[in-house]
């Protein structure tokens, strides 16, 4: 167990605390890309309000609801459907890394994992465009986590080396590892590949930097 | 004009270059994010089947159809809309630097920006998740660029500080500028903002691959 990991229980006999439940659902699938590149499965994230990557759910009250009741209401608003969640799905808990310039109570984080059909995932990502209270709000848009790695970089290792809110990425490097979506030298490889393209982002975020430095300039 | 920049017509004239074409499509909004911060204007990218951030588009073979026609033809198979391209919505052209390790043909990028109408856009969001041929194949996701600033750092800092393809962040940079979206010296901020964000996602990242030393035991 991680450090910073506690049971459910442990976790809601913490009097103060702030709770937040995530879930990560996912399907399997056939399909395959182009043609050839087998997807074998669809995992959501989305892009959220302040940015980041980061996987649905939100802040739940335990004293007015269960975590998992919070955690489907949360669902309804930002992906348009019901999807009931029960501890079944529950994966871990843990205290979020505490912010130094922040005052409020400490943040526990509850991750679940709900597998669905494939058919099920199409009709969330259509009903979170469309019927969703919380779309081009609270989220920006839905997106799958390409699991592939094409010509030895592109895929996986990629998705990786973008910005998530708080322990997302580990959420889900860890998920893909306990649920065997993706083998574990195989996300190993990814994972030392995305340290390499986010270094070569560094160069290239400096040179937009530049281009605004002239762009008080020229517009 | 940045350096490699060229016109429409002297990309043209390139015997043997690839050609590219993207657009920015956005609108203006009256929206505001937990009904006190304004959205502004919604401008789409989508997360690409590399997992890298992307404008809509694709390549084009000018010897078979206009640039703009090939254009059209790549956003019907990605937005799954008819949406016309002209040349009054181009933008640029430039050479896309040359990648050492491809022996193919030198490929040149055409940046177009279309506004629209919100309505239009939100439909455009719809189709692109429900009947579009590329849904789950060439894109993953489209997602709404936020581009105002919560709390002197959420917001377009974060988002700028993800992973895009080729030229794509100084693409979008350029035309926030170009097009009045955001503020230079806001957008300087922001950028200034995201080059903190993403040194911090490294170390993020570091983790992650621990785990993953860690879960080849574990799991």
């Amino acid at each position: 167990m991680a450090s910073g990991q506690l049971s459910r229980a442990e976790a809601l006999m913490c009097s103060g605390c702030r709770h937040a439940c995530h879930v990560m659902l996912y399907s399997d699938t056939k399909t395959q890309l182009f043609g050839r590149i087998p997807i074998r499965h669809i995992v959501l994230m989305q892009m959220r309000f302040d940015g980041l990557l980061g996987f649905p759910g939100g802040l739940v009250n335990p004293s007015r609801e269960t975590l998992e009741a919070g955690l489907s209401r949360e669902l309804l608003e930002e992906l348009g459907v019901s999807l009931p969640i029960s501890i079944e799905h529950h994966v871990d808990s843990c205290y979020a890394p505490s912010s130094s310039s922040s005052s409020s109570s400490r943040l526990i984080t509850h991750f679940y994992v709900k597998k669905m059909e494939e058919d099920q995932i199409i009709e969330v990502e259509r009903a979170a465009a469309s019927v969703a209270a919380d779309h081009g709000q609270e989220v920006l848009g839905m997106v799958r986590v390409p699991l592939y790695t094409m010509k030895g970089e592109g895929g996986l290792a990629s998705f990786l080396s973008h910005s998530f809110i708080g322990n997302a990425r580990s959420q889900l490097v860890d998920s893909l590892l306990r649920f065997n979506l993706v083998a574990a030298d195989e996300l190993h490889k990814a994972l030392t590949h995305s340290l390499k393209i986010h270094t070569q982002t560094a160069e290239d975020l400096k040179t937009a930097l530049a281009l605004t430095g002239a762009g008080r300039k020229q517009f």
